[in-house]
């Protein structure tokens, strides 16, 4: 049997906690023998939650008591040095400390973001861990780098997420010498923001990625890049809308086929195959948003998180350390800052 | 019988030149009597789409011949210079010598957008013209402001723009009081990269809008703001996201709804009603987007632009004359430059 990779899972972050985290670690360590899950949050209120399941290992499942919560209305820096005692705080030490190897939670994301780079620390050479959540296109999924909470990068930020990117889709999603884009306002070359300009060419020298130019936002759900690299503004807004515009859809469409008895009928026949697709096109269900960079892996669930996401998360947490992306990420800033040193001398 | 607003309409710009925008002409004068279109473009290309239509009142429409035509890919600031008698260049300089109210193209937007600043002018006071599109929205339409090819906006740019579309969604789209947002990556005021955060408070101190404080890309599709400011990369991103997003859903629910026998009949009886409710949410359907802060109005339309969204954007225009926008614009930028310097005295 492979080592077992210790997940550590908030069991208090989220809009449906502690239930659902709960019940994703019980399906995770049922699903999987190579997972250890590590809940964190009030002793009594989980065990009260584990004791609705049973048939399930019980030695995979350990509880470690952590008696605050953060709130996602906290500011987060001031909640990560005040509650040290929080779900949140205690999981992301025990990264830090090596006694898990990856944090679950569908928490605040501001306390996760900067408890992931306060408490777990960067890996050396990496000046800004990017949260890079996967999206849904027409023909899979993409990774959008960077939707965190660290805006107005500098054109050296965007290199390393393009690179940390590349590594991820070509390990934990498996595609083969993945397509790097870098968001923009029109195809051309001279197109762009400052950033921009002044992060094409960088990019483009760049040997150890798969760089295919510029992407505008139109292309992006149809999957023409699988690294999508921004700064985290326009992440953000890339995020929330594809959210937005998705929900807004979906509600026109139902309104539309209640306008007459004949669409009614027709909609009662296409509802469950339409149900499946869409589903397939709703970014929540990709568990979750890898904090990259970091010296321990951090995923950031969504705040309305199901037990079928958080245990995406914590299965992309084992696909993460079984393939060794923290050594492979920090092995390829460190070969570039040599080669920028040896250039330089 | 109110004055005839004289409108351009550039008849070489676009996808379906010169066939649609010759047949919005047609239909705008057979529509209504206020309007005189003026055609520019190849005179015997014109007159051979115009042959073929009969029963309108060809007294309002006139031919302007212009013997060069502005491809989409030529450098912008190269074409206007160069093409003195492209169809663009001759509108454009049409409404600078008063000779026209307005221009409509569905051409090249960068020389659009080139062109009116250069040709026709700013208003005494606009810093910098935005471009600004209606955008569909579940209420109805939204204008996002500025989608233009200035990008990397400084805070002034952003409160002028405010200003602009709040005047415009009151008098041409008839919305009382428009709320006014500005894009952000979250809704707390600490919030926001370094653009935004400086912009935020010169916002809230403005009295002639009704600031409503940050939206967040997600809320945009719902129609929370009526007036979207943003940067005009983030307004790109938004723009040509919603487009993307719209198609990858419609043609993931095609193909969903062809997985099953039962599925098939369904679409068959809903596919009416849908097209109606997908055509609600379609950018096209609206007409273009002005380029405001001109001293004569400029309206963009699709490169796609069919005959209808052509013609919606001259009765825009006619609008927009009638309402006196520019004149209102006008001097709500100059008054509160007087504020401002008598405030500094």
């Amino acid at each position: 049997m492979a080592e077992q990779v210790r997940v550590v899972v908030d069991a208090m972050g989220g809009d449906n906690a502690p239930a659902e985290p709960v019940r994703a670690a019980v399906e995770a360590v049922t699903e999987r023998q190579d997972i250890k899950v590590i809940l964190t949050g009030k002793q009594e209120v989980i065990d009260k939650e584990l004791a609705k399941y049973s048939g399930y290992p019980k030695n995979q499942i350990q509880v470690v008591n952590a008696s605050q919560v953060i709130e996602t209305a906290e500011p987060p820096v001031f909640a990560i040095r005040k509650k040290k005692d929080s779900s949140i705080v205690v999981g992301l030490n025990m990264v830090k400390k090596q006694e898990a190897d990856a944090f679950v939670s569908s928490g605040s994301t501001g306390a996760v973001l900067v408890g992931g780079q306060v408490l777990v620390g960067r890996s050396k050479g990496v000046e800004r861990p990017p949260l890079a959540p996967l999206i849904p296109t027409t023909k899979g999924v993409s990774l959008l780098i960077d939707c965190g909470a660290n805006v107005d990068a500098r054109p050296s930020h965007l290199v390393q997420f393009a690179k940390m990117g590349s590594i991820y889709m070509e390990n934990v999603v498996g595609i083969k010498n993945p397509k790097v884009a870098i968001v923009n306002n029109g195809a051309e070359e001279e197109k762009g923001n400052a950033l921009v300009k002044e992060t094409f060419p960088l990019l483009k020298e760049c040997k150890s990625i798969n760089f295919i130019g510029s992407i505008e936002a139109r292309d992006i759900p149809a999957g023409y890049a699988d690294v999508v690299v921004c700064e985290a503004f326009v992440g953000n807004v890339i995020l929330k809308l594809y959210e937005g515009v998705g929900s807004a859809l979906v509600q026109k469409i139902k309104e539309g086929m209640m306008t007459s008895t004949r669409s009614k009928i027709g909609a009662l026949l296409v509802k469950p195959a339409l149900k499946e697709t869409l589903k397939s096109f709703d970014a929540t269900e990709y568990g979750g948003a890898p904090l990259l960079g970091l010296k321990g892996l951090v995923v950031k669930t969504h705040g309305s998180a199901k037990a079928i996401e958080i245990k995406h998360g914590i299965f992309q947490c084992v696909q993460f350390k079984q393939e060794k992306i923290n050594e492979k990420i920090a092995e390829r800033i460190l070969e570039d800052q040599e080669v920028l040193k040896s250039g330089a001398e």
